[in-house]
């Protein structure tokens, strides 16, 4: 059941709900053993405790909400996906793929510890997520632990995020077009935002009508955040990031701001975020927590 | 059921047949899309089809076959593990793990491609493991599926292979003794082994008692073949391994070879081999091939 609505907590302090949970369940998960791969969950902890936006799990729980999923199962979904996303940062940092040094303001995995720690730990975080959705501990019906498995591993493979990667590495030499881009976010970090909101439909067995109108919504976020982050690339400031910026100018690759330029790309996520805020029309003043999600992808600095 | 003894195959033509069928699994679970992802698919490609072994597959079909377990879901959960397999294969190859140019007697993925195509591939190979498990097409239990990939992800994840992997890298300086040596394979190869047996108990859901006999019998198989692989490592030919050799020493590394002498290895990996056979004795006559492979694993030449 969803509570009345003058109990309804505020975006804020729903973040900072999830955020909690989410350190204390990696605290748990993640739990050094005393023994020689002790420097493997040194790596992960480092990669997954105390930082990061934590938007895919509170994501995970307002679709859930609108559901009625219980809670406890929405936030072991989100740990999954979150689990999925700190392998993609961890892997996408390394010197072969974007060569990062900074992550969330700290060192990346790969300077904090080495190269093959950080490979090591980014696969483990791949294969924990897994584990985690299908523990029993995720929820009591086994279909639906297996849907979710499914589903997040064709969002994180070849055919969704690490084939949006692949996209990414080649697109210096592809010229895409805004179909070519639209693309190319789809999978990069569409698939896995998609996913965090499909997880809630899959854990409450949404009509399928439902489903559309969720799935509909989270394409548009997807991409209202890509523009946010073209935007911010471009215009935005180092210390605020916690990474570094102009990098996508710098490897000459084509971004939304770049085929629209500033203002024409600002115009469109303002648009998709009309669009987005429709699509929750279904779920009444309940969507009301989701809207604000896609109005703070706009509008946010960092 | 199985069949009556005298239309059992043998070993070599259920080898083939295993091999035959991941290469057309592979090919069908890899067809290369039209669009600008398709580098990925084809890297994947190069890393599973038309090589290896298929030792894990041939485990999990003997293993399932104790247990009346119906060859083609013993198959996609042999899939699922050999995906996981060369996934750990092209990471280990990487520049900054063990550094190999040369794999199956093919150039490795990264020199095929390069490095940022190969931590994709590895990656996209992970995750389509647990995409192959937890579809209904494996097996029309969920609660099968969802135990087939708890086991897996653990045995692959820092707990597992992974966790073998940073032991292994950080050998040179640990001085590991016998206990140690153990531990180190036990994760890093034996997690996958093991995994591929108990996968045939869990389909088959197997009595406590059969699937303790058949853990044990998996413990002592994985033992010999990393002696075997030991003893190759300094007495093979490279032709025939069609990968480097020598790299252990070479690295500083304890192996069984080094702490044990040649002889006492090979004495070590007889006395294992005996041992395996004994844990199949609740088996009968239907345990004989699985005890062939812990000869072969014992005489093999590469």
């Amino acid at each position: 059941m969803l509570e009345p609505r003058e109990t309804r907590p505020d975006l804020a302090s729903l973040r900072a709900h999830v955020c909690a949970r989410m350190d204390a369940m990696f605290e748990r998960l993640l739990a050094i053993p005393d023994a020689p791969n002790a420097r493997l969950y040194a790596a992960i902890r480092h990669a997954t405790i105390g930082g990061g936006k934590r938007l895919r799990p509170l994501l995970v729980l307002l679709s859930g909400r609108l559901l009625g999923v219980p809670e406890a199962a929405a936030l072991r979904a989100g740990l999954a996906v979150e689990a999925i996303h700190a392998h993609s940062l961890i892997h996408d940092d390394l010197p072969c793929m974007d060569d990062d040094d900074l992550r969330r303001g700290r060192p990346t995995v790969h300077k904090a510890f080495d190269e093959a720690t950080a490979v090591l730990a980014g696969d483990s975080l791949l294969a924990l997520a897994f584990e985690i959705l299908a523990d029993p501990e995720t929820h009591p019906d086994a279909a639906i632990r297996s849907a979710l498995v499914v589903s997040l591993s064709r969002a994180a493979g070849p055919a969704g995020m690490a084939g949006g990667q692949m996209i990414d590495i080649c697109a210096p030499a592809l010229a895409l077009d805004l179909a070519g881009v639209t693309q190319l976010q789809r999978l990069k970090t569409g698939a896995l935002l998609a996913w965090s909101i499909e997880a809630g439909a899959i854990l409450g067995r949404a009509p399928e009508a439902k489903r559309r109108r969720l799935a509909s919504y989270a394409a548009c976020l997807g991409l209202i955040f890509q523009i946010a982050d073209d935007l911010l690339d471009c215009e935005g400031e180092e210390a605020k990031a916690g990474k570094r910026i102009g990098k996508d100018e710098a490897a000459g690759k084509r971004t939304f701001v770049s085929l629209l330029g500033a203002e024409g790309a600002r115009r469109k996520a303002e648009a998709l975020c009309d669009e987005a805020i429709g699509h929750l029309a279904p779920f009444g003043a309940d969507g009301a927590l989701l809207g604000e999600v896609a109005e703070f992808a706009l509008t946010r600095d960092h």
